[in-house]
């Protein structure tokens, strides 16, 4: 393997347990079997999933097998409390469909052939309880209440429903079932990824090294990147909304962007930062190169290029894009506001509001300041929504 | 029903939820089904459990069935962590064999026409474990853990295993399955008997009705009865064994006894309370008054009578029993210690030499004070082991 591969695999890893699995992995002439749970209620991958899967990507190319783990199991059970949101309850169909746009755009990074994807409802749909109960007791509530989210809940006095205290069981029980040699997650992960090595150890199994990746800061720079903070770049995302994105961004992020997401070298990533810092660089150049290299890795070079012009010319010069998507209107008499919102140009009358008392919507380049903004409209005219968006109307009446 | 038997029924419930629950069940015209958990890995009943079974016979004479639960499920799981001595791993025949005692045992007191015996390994045995997440998701860990044992042992930092916290669920569900109208258990179950109230209200089910009778102190007149401790009064136990064991317990427990255990009316305990308190009473006479009602309870009133008359000749005139057990001796050389340790007169070589050591162990009227005490051994010699055990020798060999 080359150094740079070598360097690109190093700086995504943020904890190893144990410390030398990296090189374990890299060493190892037998295929290791890397264990990667996907959540399927959240469908939508994002660049934030993007830094873990590129890693088992390497470690594909490096020869081993990943068990891209659907946890359907848990997902068809949800959060039977109702109280969680994060954790609805999905039919069999949802899941089927999510799991089938999850390979859509998993494999966007990583490599079918190498890839065995497995639901874990196969085995725990037939798990008897009295299996379950012994399963339970390989682990105590103490330990349990010591993972940070319970923990603060618990002295919070947020309740905590025991089926809570399942999960993370389960999901190591999941790596005793597929015999997995190293599981990869987020940091964030790393009670769930150990709760694998402690159930490998009590059924006498060798314990899964456990990978951990950094978490990725969304495009405001602050929270973890989410599809629910709507600050996230989409895997199918088109090249130009991509590169529009990553442009967005605060500039103090190029450079965590460049280590998690391209294979730039650690020299270059080094003096990257440094000019950028002593204002050698500009910003908005690093910027265009790094949002040219994402869109070149989940496009192709070609559009990667393409976008970076379309961008200079609309935000640069001042003109309109070439391709606008319509903005379908039933009638000459509609307002605005509801128009953006059932085009899902904006995601609310709320955001519709702030937007306007921004100053950011205009049509035909006059900027709109009533809020309740509605005019017999024509087919042909521009409307523009915040700095990157654009729609021609198009009435079909 | 007579007024004699609603005060039985009355100083028997240490708490009713809700409070009106007796006179719920008492003026039920319709058959209520009333839940009683057996452990089945406890198979000697004694004179505690009797208490809440002379209960629940009250209530079969009321007209209503008792649902005797064998909790098989769970006793065949037992504490798969192995640490706790009171669970262990029974096998299903075991369980068989210690039902058929139980219901032996427990026909002394209830009526087996209106008694259903069901097993909780029914329908545990085929939930599915999708079904007993959803279960555990009708609890709070914080809830749990306000259960008394519990909270001592997490404040305490002594390990709780989860899958404790499972059986208490899995207790109530069998309420739900059931569809019990009122259980019946100790005091100290008082959490577990409210996990069925709670469950079935989550089940859209009417509530059971909970009826705690009060813990029995055993012989030693502080803790709880318990075989563990030795200080019980088996429901199998001969006449004459019942009776001595309870002329051999502190006058303190005389109306404790007669309350839970007779059907003396509440005037007569009153009275015979304030008695022995002012010593018109002598405590011996109360206590073999108790005796015979208890020995009558269980065997007859003939058996009773001669128990006391037995007792009497023996304890008060020193003369010797008319049966007496054979100490069986395999030979003319042998040390008593290894005799009595041998056919269970002591349960050990240490309780046999303090019994030495308090001159309590006499050969032929002789009392022994070496330890190490062995003759040769005739047929026909009578051993006395502390104030009630006598036996006599039989050479075999």
């Amino acid at each position: 393997m080359s150094d740079l591969i070598g360097q690109c695999i190093r700086r995504t890893v943020a904890e190893a347990i144990p410390a030398t699995a990296v090189d374990e992995i890299l060493n190892s002439s037998k295929p290791l079997l890397i264990k990667f749970g996907a959540d399927p209620s959240a469908a939508d991958l994002h660049l934030g999933h993007a830094v873990v899967l590129n890693l088992l990507r390497r470690f594909q190319d490096a020869g081993h097998r990943v068990q891209f783990l659907i946890g359907d199991f848990t997902a068809m059970i949800g959060d039977p409390t109702g109280k969680s949101e994060t954790r609805p309850i999905l039919t069999r169909e949802q899941i089927l469909q999510n799991a089938a746009t999850y390979q859509r755009q998993v494999f966007k990074i990583l490599n079918p052939e190498r890839t065995d994807v497995v639901f874990n409802s196969t085995w725990l749909d037939v798990l008897p309880s009295r299996e379950l109960v012994q399963l339970s007791a390989k682990y105590t509530v103490a330990r349990m209440l010591e993972r940070d989210d319970f923990d603060k809940r618990f002295k919070g006095n947020v309740p905590i429903s025991l089926h809570e205290f399942l999960y993370p069981l389960l999901q190591g029980y999941d790596s005793v079932v597929l015999n997995s040699d190293v599981e990869v997650g987020g940091t964030d992960q790393k009670f769930n990824l150990l709760m694998g090595r402690h159930l490998q150890k009590e059924w006498d199994a060798s314990p899964q090294r456990v990978i951990m990746t950094p978490i990725l800061e969304g495009l405001d720079g602050v929270q973890k990147m989410s599809k629910s903070l709507g600050n996230h770049v989409g895997l199918l995302d088109s090249a130009s909304d991509m590169f529009g994105k990553i442009m967005s961004m605060p500039d103090s992020l190029i450079p965590r962007y460049y280590t998690f997401l391209t294979d730039a070298s650690d020299d270059f990533i080094t003096s990257l930062t440094r000019d950028l810092v002593a204002g050698v660089t500009h910003p908005k150049t690093a910027k265009e190169d790094l949002a040219e290299r994402i869109v070149s890795r989940f496009h192709s070079s070609e559009a990667g290029a393409a976008a970076r012009l379309e961008f200079n010319r609309v935000f640069s010069g001042g003109e309109l894009p070439d391709e606008m998507p319509d903005l379908v209107i039933p009638g000459p008499e509609n307002r605005l506001a509801d128009l953006l919102v059932s085009a899902g140009a904006v995601v609310s009358k709320k955001e519709y509001s702030r937007l306007v008392n921004q100053g950011a919507i205009s049509v035909d380049n006059v900027i709109i300041s009533d809020p309740f903004y509605g005019l017999p409209f024509q087919s042909g005219m521009v409307i523009r929504v915040g700095k990157r968006r654009f729609y021609k109307t198009l009435i079909v009446s």
